[in-house]
């Protein structure tokens, strides 16, 4: 996450490895159908979607306990079972049809349509940035609560929760199934684990997705920034400095890769879609007086172009190939170098155009709510359907939040109702209403 | 150090920093003139002589006392005060005419000569590689004595007092004056502190130097081999690797820094007096996500011939400088990207031929004591005199020990008297005996 568009949240540090909102990018302002809009307009005027907006509003002591409970259930990085429990009962209890665990801890409840021809998911992520061990104790100084992943993304898991609460209580029935989903492993190393597990060969048919992830109610992400992300790790017999002279040296290796990738990445990426690269943490060594027995790089690229990422990688992998062969070849004795070349992340890049009914229906949801849509481009579970062109949006949980990935992440409920109504027009627009 | 001229102990990388006797180069034999073996054959039947060599084995129980006690004060990098006092003390209880410890702690303990013209230094070195902390209890097995700094150097520290006990108790009188010296620093990062402060402006003025470092009774080291070695540091404001791009990046200066002086050394080296580089130990960034702010690497480089250590030095600064520039010409934003170039470690280099009187002295010495002269290259405090041209050597103190710079260390005395016999007659011929 986060959904705002602004990148603020993004540049510190901290934030290791987090999937992360980036800053719109120059994107024409695009059009809303009138159709979508009418859409819209009818859906909302339905008695039963009335009075599951009020619903929402007479929901919020409740729906603010489960916040709390939810984000007091610590979440880490591959250890959200506990979580996921928690989440797989609410929604048993909230009165889905059925409701599993698959075989990564993903929490899926089936609410059946009337016509089941589609799956429209709407997803929300069991997962945090924070470590066991975080406090994650929720703190509130006047209207705001603080806690470690209480808006990134235990907000967003709250309103989805809400969104089934109000369809069961008015009885509204959708055309196609929804399947509602917590999904394990959005951020950082997670790498998109989860909703990778939903897209598996033989997974279920997923027609549209809906993830919700950030707070507002105007922010829509319709494209997926991909990265792709590697270790890569240079190995020889290592020895003394003086001694051992003459033999590789992992470390040269290292220097001549980054030297040929980068000439030729700076080149590649002058041009075309906005494609990023970082060689961003290196090490290895032991002594000043040591030759070292290995040298490692883990480098990052991004591109919303899936061409360009691939066209970046490669530059990647042949940099790293020539550094070998020449440091081999400078070697006067003892064993060759070896690389291992390990990718540690691969988020899908991809977009959704503005013109496909789903970010249409998107955008015309916050026209009616009064506010102006605003397209961008992101990191989140959303990158994986996109990048298989299925009809993808995130959008925002309501109300106002920050410091998301820091320990001092707050969320404000500023008319956080307003955040399940759009995320229930926007359902129901996809998924047809009986 | 240590003396033997093998280099298993060396190529350890537990051996952090170490000062190093490193393998013979390919040295033509060298003929001992027969002056000098006529010199010392007269100075060892002298009666005095014969006595004092007699006292280094009555004392062998003291000694063996000293040496454990020595070793039991710890006496880590930068903190060899407390040996230094109680090696003080010893100094005086065998009779130097007047002790003092100098601004860095170096033990100085003069024994003044009949002529006066001249000062020889007799050094050993206080310092040992083990951090504070490390348990320095001498343990026994069998007749090996074992305990970190054992026999590098403290086993020197008693060989030196020895023989001015000896020098005392048979009133043996010397023509030039006999410092001796306890030393700082001698190892790592001490970078020859103690020796460097020796030989400071305005210091005593020395005409010959006498290093103990090592076992045995052969090892006579007469080249110093230099070394050069450094901390560079890049850095930039860091950021985002996507929405930050475009800013330098520490690491990119760095690969090229690498790419550019291992490029020109590989040539340099491949001619000449023996020079090595190392790019050794390399870190920096925080997150795989995140331009770095930050980039560092530690370099040695090393030859016997200051010309060369000169000469890839500069080629190291500017690799360093294009790097710089050229990472700053190729950023697209933000701040410049600066450098700090750090100086670690300097040992300066030399040689002092073997056909100079105190190297035939130790030379002829040897071969007086039924052993063959080891003629070999260091980087021990004699680096610094050797650099001056001043007559050096640096010779062992007899026994056997190994393990030295491990928590293994260990020494063994066998028939150590001759070493303190052999260092008697170095001395001896070169201080001249009234």
């Amino acid at each position: 996450m986060p959904m705002k568009p602004t990148l603020a949240a993004c540049i510190i540090p901290f934030f290791i490895g987090s999937a992360c909102l980036v800053q719109a990018q120059d994107e024409k302002p695009v059009a809303i159908d009138t159709r979508y809009q009418t859409e819209i307009q009818t859906l909302a005027k339905r008695p039963a979607v009335q009075s599951a907006f009020k619903t929402f509003v007479e929901l919020e002591p409740q729906t603010r306990q489960d916040l709390i409970s939810l984000t007091e259930t610590a979440s880490p990085p591959f250890k959200e079972q506990v979580r996921a429990r928690k989440y797989a009962d609410m929604m048993k209890a909230a009165g889905a049809d059925s409701v599993w665990l698959d075989e990564v801890s993903n929490v899926l409840a089936l609410r059946r349509g009337k016509g089941r021809r589609k799956t429209v998911v709407l997803e929300a992520h069991l997962d945090t940035v924070f470590p066991e061990g975080t406090d994650v104790k929720v703190k509130q100084k006047g209207d705001t609560l603080y806690a470690p992943g209480i808006g990134d993304d235990t907000r967003g898991l709250t309103a989805v929760l809400a969104v089934l609460k109000g369809l069961e209580k008015h009885s509204i029935e959708t055309d196609a199934d929804v399947l509602f989903v917590g999904a394990v492993g959005e951020e950082g190393l997670g790498d998109l684990r989860g909703v990778k597990n939903l897209f598996k060969p033989n997974g279920p048919k997923i027609d549209s997705y809906i993830a919700v992830d950030g707070d507002g109610i105007d922010g829509i992400v319709h494209r997926g920034l991909g990265s792709h992300r590697y270790r890569i790790t240079f190995k020889g017999p290592g020895g003394h400095s003086y001694g051992a002279f003459g033999i590789v040296n992992p470390h040269g290796a290292l220097g001549k890769a980054i030297y040929y990738f980068t000439q030729e990445a700076d080149k590649f990426t002058r041009e075309g879609v906005k494609t990023t690269y970082s060689v961003s943490v290196i090490g290895g060594g032991t002594s000043v007086n040591a030759v070292p027995y290995e040298s490692w790089m883990e480098v990052d690229m991004r591109s919303e172009s899936p061409d360009k990422l691939n066209g970046i990688d490669k530059l990647l992998q042949a940099a790293v190939q020539r550094a070998l062969t020449e440091e081999n070849q400078m070697k006067r004795a003892g064993p060759d170098l070896t690389v291992d070349v390990k990718q540690v992340g691969d988020r899908p890049s991809g977009r959704i155009e503005p013109t496909v009914p789903l970010v249409q229906r998107a955008m015309a949801v916050a026209r009616f709510m009064g506010v102006t849509p605003q397209l961008s481009v992101g990191s989140t579970n959303a990158n994986t359907p996109i990048a298989k062109g299925i009809p993808t949006v995130t959008i925002g949980s309501g109300g106002t939040g920050g410091g998301a990935h820091s320990l001092n992440e707050w969320w404000l409920n500023d008319k956080g109702y307003l955040g399940m109504q759009r995320i229930l027009l926007v359902l129901l627009a996809e998924a047809g209403v009986k």
